[in-house]
């Protein structure tokens, strides 16, 4: 059994001072159970855009997670692994210090939310979803898609961050931003591709989205966060280097 | 070839007026290709919440649609079947003349956005998310679940509606709603089941909830929206009412 820590007050787990940390360790340890080790995951990194808070929080989530265990070790209970997590802390970690283990998922893939904390760029973002245009609303604007939330996800990662992405953003076929346009909304099968600024270019912006994109034109959308998008597939079409396509499925469930 | 006419102004398709449908269906028509008919989706039903809102946008959906097929009939374009969907429409509409399909995808389950459209009972939902509480954090108030977002979907449709139900209604394991609590927040594996309203009675509440709900407590969530909910898994458990479960294979894409 591995016992987890709360080094950011984000979410689940005992903070590194509680009494509580080496009751449990002490209940486990005299029943007989060995505690395999102490896991935090500081998540409230999501929240963070600057490589200054995001260091500072890696060093807060090792060495809270570190305390943790050396305070079980000090009462007499073995506790071999130290685990730490999240994406953006352990892509800005300075020291690792006593740690056995970081888990970082995202990290695989990227997304936009990764490059609004910081951690990567537009041309890391390694998952995207491939879509057709289906139709347009000219006096709107729309350009219509057939990937909506079920194939986006329905995170709005972005909304709260310095830049909001809507559903994705929108590239060309062979993955370059389609700058000044942005997957606008969703329904659950379309997706409303159009204009982020509308302002003296109006007209002419609108004019264009139909000539721009014509239907039958296929797109590639950057999603907001990978792991909510991928989850809406059972699995991947992975492209090599040099062009081929290989399947792999997808684990399912948490 | 069906035609998709934009009977409410809410996404895409042909207004039923405009020039463009019987271009469209002068196309199809003279180069040998049928047309089996017109379609739609009253969407923006699902912005209202009265009777009268209701009734007055089905009839306007069917009324829509109806004149598309009416307009190409005159035009010598034959056009055998008016389809109309939205499940809010469906459940209002007073009369469907000239309607030949109706098309209603949730109403199958229903869900608390539809509880609040005002189209069933919560009691009426037939699709539940099986959870169990894995921690509690007292000083918050919070209850930790096994069901995050992974399991109940991102959809936060409630959230601009009348009543926010956050992440999903939290019920008793028989599916009796326990008022007063929320699954107020939700991470990728977890979610945080809290008490809605905490005004003077707040300390007895929050202790309340280490108490009211022990770790390993199995509870029920209803989602806000069937269909994200649903497409988080790969299959269904359907419970017949003398308690046999039986395993459903979803269909999983759009």
């Amino acid at each position: 059994v591995w016992i987890e820590v709360d080094t950011d007050g984000h979410r689940s787990g005992i903070m590194p001072e509680q009494d509580t940390l080496l009751a449990v360790g002490r209940i486990l340890h005299d029943n007989g159970i060995d505690v395999g080790g102490v896991m935090t995951h500081a998540g409230a990194s999501y929240e963070l855009n600057t490589r200054e808070a995001l260091v500072a929080l890696a060093e807060q989530e090792r060495a809270g997670c570190v305390r943790a265990a050396e305070r079980l070790r000090a009462a007499g209970i073995p506790c071999a692994n130290v685990s730490v997590g999240s994406t953006p802390t352990a892509l800005s970690a300075e020291r690792l210090d006593g740690v056995t283990e970081v888990r970082a998922g995202v990290y695989v893939f990227f997304d936009l939310v990764m490059h609004n904390v910081g951690v990567c760029s537009l041309d890391d973002i390694a998952l995207s979803v491939v879509t057709t245009v289906i139709g347009h609303q000219p006096e709107k604007g729309w350009v219509v898609v057939d990937a909506g939330w079920m194939a986006m996800s329905r995170d709005r990662g972005t909304s709260r961050q310095t830049r909001d992405f809507g559903y994705g953003q929108p590239c060309t076929l062979d993955g370059t931003p389609l700058d000044g346009y942005l997957l606008a909304d969703a329904n659950q099968e379309h997706g409303i591709l159009s204009a982020t600024a509308r302002k003296s270019g109006a007209t002419a912006r609108i004019d264009d989205v139909v000539t721009r994109f014509p239907i039958g034109t296929k797109l590639r959308i950057l999603p907001n966060h990978a792991c909510a998008t991928g989850a809406q597939f059972s699995e991947y079409h992975a492209l090599a280097a040099a062009g081929e396509l290989a399947t792999w499925r997808r684990f399912g469930g948490w």
